[in-house]
């Protein structure tokens, strides 16, 4: 399962950048009547994402994710090339919706809210396990790591920055402060428990990671 | 080549606690007269760390080993039992060497130190490519992942630890802050970065990670 998913990953700079953005398409006949291509994809990807991230890779089926979104196979198969390239966009989808950075006005209420949510994300959903494989993976995989570096981490560093330019605007975060260095030291420091488990990734962990960047921990 | 490293990795916890550790043994003969097994050991131990460091695990051989410490073929397999367990001690003694922790009395002029010569370790030499892989293996890799928790990343905790811990009873650091959570901010971001490399690890970058958990983000 794995290794078909990695396979697959391989090749995500293409299919990123191919065929899967799907504006218009097919119709699918359903109980409540047809629905709009751009309806049924959606629906397609959120019971690929969950189905991943309830059950990993081991459960991740085109049949499955079929029979949960009310689409046909090859409905799937139209827009997907393979069950990986499904997996794939469906993971992204439900980590992007889980993840998307609050902003109310107050940085550190907006960092606690984001990295709660990816703490909980990655423990108590299998994709801390998924993205800690795919990161595994990358260290001897030339191009996966170009994948990941260009489809996840990058784009996920940059919305983090934005916020914190925000914040700065506001008068909240000092002036000469590289907020790339703060992504390392809040989001990068859930990745060193989750890779290096020498401790488990907790909210009060969470907590700490946030309050010590913003404050500082010294006397 | 790397495989026959991560294989002996697997076995990594059986041979720290083995028989690597050697008190007493043969003596060697090289031009200058004979030296003492101790000597032996240790010149073996550098010449394997620094071959390791400099050229990476493709130019890995006993032979190289042997001819560069002036021992024999013999003598090496009488204390490992295969190259890659040479290899990991080797390893091991070439890090620990470079990676002291300093205690002047001073924890930021110490943090800075250690952080610094940690960025060295990982950009400078091979090292950032071979424990980059090692912790990506263990992703998929229990063993592996155990013995690497076990002899390298916690006892690595430990020493950064006891070091603020020491830093706070001086009056440095603050009351009720979680010294593990900022091992996760100070090294853990530099694994971050080392794994998901979308930007580099600087000299820059080190002192910006010790400036900010120190003094705090904060306008």
């Amino acid at each position: 399962m794995t290794s078909s998913f990695l396979w697959t990953l391989r090749s995500f700079k293409h299919f990123v950048n191919g065929s899967s953005i799907c504006q218009a398409g097919p119709v699918e006949k359903r109980g409540r009547g047809r629905r709009p291509a751009a309806q049924v994809r959606g629906e397609i990807l959120d019971a690929a994402g969950k189905l991943l991230l309830d059950e990993g890779m081991g459960a991740f089926t085109i049949e499955r994710v079929a029979a949960e979104a009310g689409a046909s196979k090859t409905t799937i198969y139209k827009w997907w090339a393979s069950k990986g390239a499904l997996a794939l966009d469906g993971y992204f989808h439900a980590v992007e919706s889980t993840l998307a950075f609050p902003d109310t006005g107050d940085i550190e209420r907006d960092l606690l809210t984001q990295i709660r949510a990816f703490a909980r994300l990655l423990t108590r959903t299998r994709a801390g396990r998924v993205i800690a494989e795919l990161i595994g993976q990358a260290q001897t995989d030339e191009d996966l790591a170009a994948a990941l570096l260009e489809h996840y981490s990058g784009p996920r560093r940059q919305l983090a920055v934005a916020a914190m330019e925000r914040a700065r605007e506001r008068g909240e975060l000092a002036a000469g402060v590289d907020f790339e260095v703060v992504v390392d030291q809040l989001w990068g420091a859930c990745y060193h428990r989750l890779l290096l488990p020498n401790l488990p990734i907790t909210e009060k962990f969470a907590t700490s990671l946030v309050r010590n960047v913003l404050r500082g921990i010294r006397a």
